[in-house]
């Protein structure tokens, strides 16, 4: 099923901006190859040339003037990314070249293509189906072990692979409710009461079973988000000034959104920490305070994790124990006694304890804060995942209908209300993979994409 | 002439850093094909695969996990820019994933390449000759189409063949001195006198032709130094901006070496501009200014042309420009009147009138401060020209070496001494496009390169 015909032929740079030894220009649609031939001098003409071959020459200027020595490689319809006649220019890594080479192909009707464009024409070309195009851009942004894993998961279809086979089994559900109502008259039984109520029990738990890997696949994805809590003084900064210089393999400092919220990334055992550093949670007179305490308690809130730091000397704050529990959930919070290289205690009221000083225990503090957020659920190559909150929301529409379809079949209504449901379920898994799609969810997708892509 | 065999692979990400739709990692060396194929899964082995062929595939880790699916691009030696077999990974532009394929290509005895090292091999390889490899690197750093012309021009080896062409004349008539040496006994003539004068004449006349390109040459390649200097309230900032909202193209504005000077990129018909706004040149008492002084009558010294700006209501300020005088030369001072849109002044003191306000005059003044800059000579695509510093002292040793040569045979001396300065002369020539070299002139024209070039 071809789903939609593109008129025009785009181009982009594909590569990273910048300075480097390479840059590729992209160029898909029908008329690539005359549009490219036109300013390429080589061997060979490209709309001769056989689809996966490289061709060297030079790309020349309107005037004659020469801009560049390239290599072309030629992607023939439909053997290529897009689906499309496809052809990438290899040029020396200089932006003003590039730049140069787009503009004598805009001179030649192409046009500059949107973001996300290439891959949106892959998708409308059923070369990738709609979850497997947002894993692109998923593959793209990874910085983690996990999230890249999780990603190419998703593009290699374990997820729309799941998500199409339920979906073909609530159209052959529905189906038989829908022939039954062609034959109403005749009063056929083409699937039992107890068979359909059967099948979509066993869909839904599915559809539920795919649900539950949202928090898990969330994680992976995007991290996990840690609030770090404690009274002055505890050793919070210290404990972030260890972590980042031991494990300083993929680390930025990102600069909060508010002058009180710190955030730091750090990558450990392949999972993204982001790290929340709190200014204070105790409510405060102070009117400057009080703009930062509301902040910092709004980051404990959305964490998936509470690191409540406390010194071991003093023990573990009473009152900012009880603050926590007044925003955040008790399984959430891991109380941590820090300063160990200086006094042991042997409170039992913590979770775990560590040096910032030595590293003592830190080890086990990450594995505990993984475990806290992600559960016992652990990565599988093999198992589909959901790690967008697109598919999470669609999953969660799809089994409200089979949850109408159940109830309506328990109370023996008429087989059109149930048909309805099932259908509804139906499209609603359709339009992760997108059987079922709108310009203004494609939109939303693709802007998203960096050019070029 | 194979110069030398590179025993092992290389590998690096040829693509400028950061996060795009492609990033091509790119390997060279006798390993290339075994090395990505150990790596890599596809529907052939590349070691078996045609040169310039594309194969789809996916590089997979050596636990079996996969990293990304690519496309492979293979270059069989000689037919690649190393002259190598070599090999070109696109993958997705994700810099941690290309970080992750070149670890796994380390594993399997592939080594990190040093900067220029694909384009020096390239030089070994006889790919290039020493001046064209250098020109890979202007052509790459290249912000305007003068630049990018002038690099060209000297990739493409037209500054290479006019020096090989002397460097021939050279050797032959050395030859024909030594000729003479070896058979002194026998009192026979080669060559005579007045022909192997006019020889030396002739050759260095052109390369005097060659050296006379430079102050053209390097200001395509790096551009025309301007200094801005004014009593204040003359309107610098004023004309500085009004040039920066105009011609905004390629614009840039640098951080100066000092606190005092202020440099600004800007792009006029293909030729760049770098505007230094110089605090003050008269010298002051004061120990903090003084500082500054002495940095703006340095940008002065070393600038190209001097806009010598004032305010057509006071008329030029003959103690600045005295001082102005004592630091520069007269022909490179270009006396600037603004504020023509308030006041109209028929002195005949200044060069140029201006407005910063309405524009008006600025164009006639880039036109102007090219001329000075650039003089009568003019950009031809057909002849060499000389824009590296390197090659600019090569050719002044050459000529000198011609200039004692000329000398000895003048004074009649023995032929030993015209011939080792006919060899001389030769040898500096032969620098330029690396017929002589050595490691010591090698890196350090290699090392200047980016990472994967």
């Amino acid at each position: 099923m071809k789903r939609s015909v593109s008129e025009d032929t785009i181009a982009a740079i594909a590569t990273p901006s910048g300075v480097g030894a390479i840059s590729v220009i992209r160029v898909s649609g029908e008329e690539s190859f005359a549009a490219v031939d036109s300013i390429f001098q080589g061997k060979v003409k490209l709309v001769e040339a056989e689809s996966h071959t490289i061709h060297y020459g030079k790309i020349v200027e309107l005037e004659g003037g020469m801009i560049d020595d390239v290599l072309i490689s030629v992607f023939r319809n439909p053997h290529s990314y897009t689906g499309e006649d496809s052809v990438e220019i290899s040029t020396h890594g200089n932006p003003f070249i590039a730049k140069k080479i787009l503009e004598l192909l805009v001179h030649k009707n192409v046009r500059l293509a949107e973001a996300g464009e290439f891959t949106k024409r892959a998708f409308l070309n059923n070369k990738l189906d709609l979850a497997q195009a947002e894993a692109v851009a998923d593959v793209i942004s990874s910085r983690t072990e996990a999230s890249l894993h999780g990603a190419r998961n998703q593009l290699d279809g374990l997820l729309s692979q799941k998500v199409e086979e339920l979906r073909s089994m609530l159209v052959n559900a529905s189906s038989f409710v829908e022939l039954e109502l062609d034959f109403a008259e005749e009063d056929l039984e083409f699937i039992g009461h107890d068979e359909l109520l059967g099948r979509i029990d066993k869909i839904s738990k599915e559809i539920e079973k795919l649900l539950e890997t949202y928090s898990f696949g969330r994680v992976i994805r995007d991290g996990i988000n840690v609030a770090l809590v404690g009274s002055p003084n505890v050793g919070k900064s210290s404990l972030l000034n260890y972590i980042l210089k031991e494990y300083r393999a993929i680390v930025s400092s990102i600069p909060g959104t508010t002058r009180d919220v710190i955030r730091e990334d750090v990558s450990i055992d392949g999972i993204l920490f982001r790290l929340y550093d709190t200014a204070g949670i105790r409510v405060s007179e102070d009117e400057i305070e009080k703009e930062g305490v509301l902040r910092s308690r709004e980051v404990v809130k959305n964490s998936d994790v509470v690191l409540f730091i406390n010194d071991v000397e003093q023990g573990v704050s009473k009152e900012l124990k009880d603050e926590l529990l007044s925003i955040s959930k008790k399984d959430k919070i891991l109380t941590v006694l820090n300063k160990i290289d200086i006094a042991q205690n042997q409170v039992k009221d913590a979770d775990i304890c560590i040096s910032a000083k030595t590293g003592e225990g830190i080890e086990t503090l990450f594995k505990e804060l993984k475990e806290t957020a992600l559960g016992t659920s652990s990565y599988s190559e093999k198992s589909a995942i959901v790690s967008n909150l697109r598919h999470y929301n669609c999953l969660k529409k799809a089994n409200e209908s089979l949850g109408n379809a159940r109830e309506s079949a328990n109370n023996k209504l008429s087989g059109e209300f149930i048909a309805v449901d099932l259908r509804n379920a139906a499209d609603n898994l359709g339009e992760i993979i997108g059987k079922v799609t709108s310009d203004d969810i494609l939109n939303n997708i693709f802007t998203k994409f960096c050019i070029g892509k």
